[in-house]
């Protein structure tokens, strides 16, 4: 039955949940701040070899204690798997890890491809040791529970994108109608930004081109902590969604982004 | 004699510096992701208690030590003194703050109104446990000393601003114009992305609307690490400079900025 193999599974992820995010900190931290030898042309970037060796690390952890999962994750592309996938971005925040930026983060999901949901997601932040983790039961910073904000209108809410680079012409001028009626709007979250909403200090958060290593994690993150996260038309996001995403701290908040995201 | 006068209060500096740091960073972290009652309307919010609670303590330190000296602060105005003024900003990077965001900081500058010159300049996160202090003899980060990259390109340079709303529309379109001919750029970097520049992480930050107490504290931090701070037109930073700021890691990036920036 599909829920005892999810609590059996379930009891055994949060300790290989932290183990993995432990793991990729290591190789993180080893590589961030390092600067470049400029005379070595052939030199690999540092985020290259961090973000390659984190995922290397990860893959090699998830097969040998679930060899029968699939992965998918930035650096090295998809292996099939039965009924589980891993969702794997080693670096995410590529312009922070360079630029000493500690808001970089690595983010991990584990999908239930046969109930098509996901089960649990971690976005950790090696530079900062700031780790929220969460499943259909709640979502944790640093092991303690947290919840999204109060906060109902718009015109009240915190608003954080990455970058208007991300967005095409069209997009942004949604984004820029929408974000301005907000109390104000703050860009450069990186991933971070979904932890900053599910712990409830912001209260939505708008991103277009995000790839499925990205955003499934933030899942069970965000829904943990009580907010909700969509694409731009409202449906729950699944590997295949089309890379728009919107996090809210509750449903009110996001049916007033989706009206305006809709018109503008 | 003013070398003489400068070099007896450089070496007290360090210490009093890291005191004033150590005091504001104690009220930040205190309302630090605290949430607002919403229901107290007369509430004042966590920015504004802690913004006040910081300036008053700052003041009193500096009134106790160093009587005659004046002082320009953020929140309580300007108060007159003889030839040395001190320029606090108790907390820039008011979004960042108000949404849990850990990239605010405290500037702290002590100009010497006779000779012209910021003596000593402090960067501190209080959030982060990271703090970049220089003067001419040098900059340090956690008092290790710092020095800016070798980056001399602006196509291999990385540039920093906060956001493209603190831009007028035709200072953005000289800004996105320069922008866009960097390796690459990043927002949201708030008073942090100076300190990455003193510790050679990234190339160029070019912003607006900077007040003297925003931008008072980067002149010796950016400079003791090596590298080069002006206004848009290439003149030197003072207290009555129009808050257009570029700072890089050495003149010849800072050259290729400028005439991107004037022809755009």
């Amino acid at each position: 039955m599909a829920t005892s193999d999810h609590a059996s599974i379930e009891a055994e992820l949060v300790p290989f949940f932290n183990d993995l995010a432990d793991a990729a900190g290591v190789i993180a931290r080893h590589h961030f701040r390092t600067r470049i030898d400029f005379e070595q042309k052939d030199d690999l970037s540092p985020v290259t070899i961090a973000d390659q060796g984190i995922e290397r690390e990860l893959r090699r952890r998830i097969e040998a204690r679930f060899p029968d999962h699939g992965i998918l994750g930035e650096e090295m592309g998809s292996t099939p798997g039965e009924r589980y996938t891993w969702y794997l971005d080693p670096i995410d925040g590529t312009k922070s890890f360079i630029s000493g930026m500690p808001l970089f983060g690595t983010l991990i999901a584990l999908n239930d491809d046969r109930e098509g949901c996901v089960v649990a997601g971690m976005i950790d932040m090696p530079a900062l040791g700031e780790r929220w983790y969460g499943t259909a039961d709640g979502a944790t910073f640093n092991g303690l529970p947290v919840s999204v904000s109060a906060t109902t209108e718009l015109a009240a809410a915190q608003i954080y994108t990455s970058s208007p680079d991300f967005f095409t012409p069209e997009d942004w001028q949604r984004y820029d109608t929408l974000s301005r009626k907000a109390m104000f709007r703050r860009f450069g979250g990186d991933c971070y930004q979904y932890g900053l909403l599910a712990s409830g200090y912001c209260d939505l958060v708008v991103e277009t081109s995000l790839k499925s290593f990205d955003f499934m994690a933030l899942v069970p993150v965000i829904e943990g902590a009580g907010g909700i996260i969509r694409d731009w038309a409202g449906r729950p996001l699944d590997p295949s969604s089309d890379g728009r995403v919107i996090a809210a701290a509750n449903e009110k908040l996001l049916e007033q982004a989706l009206e305006v995201l809709d018109r503008a």
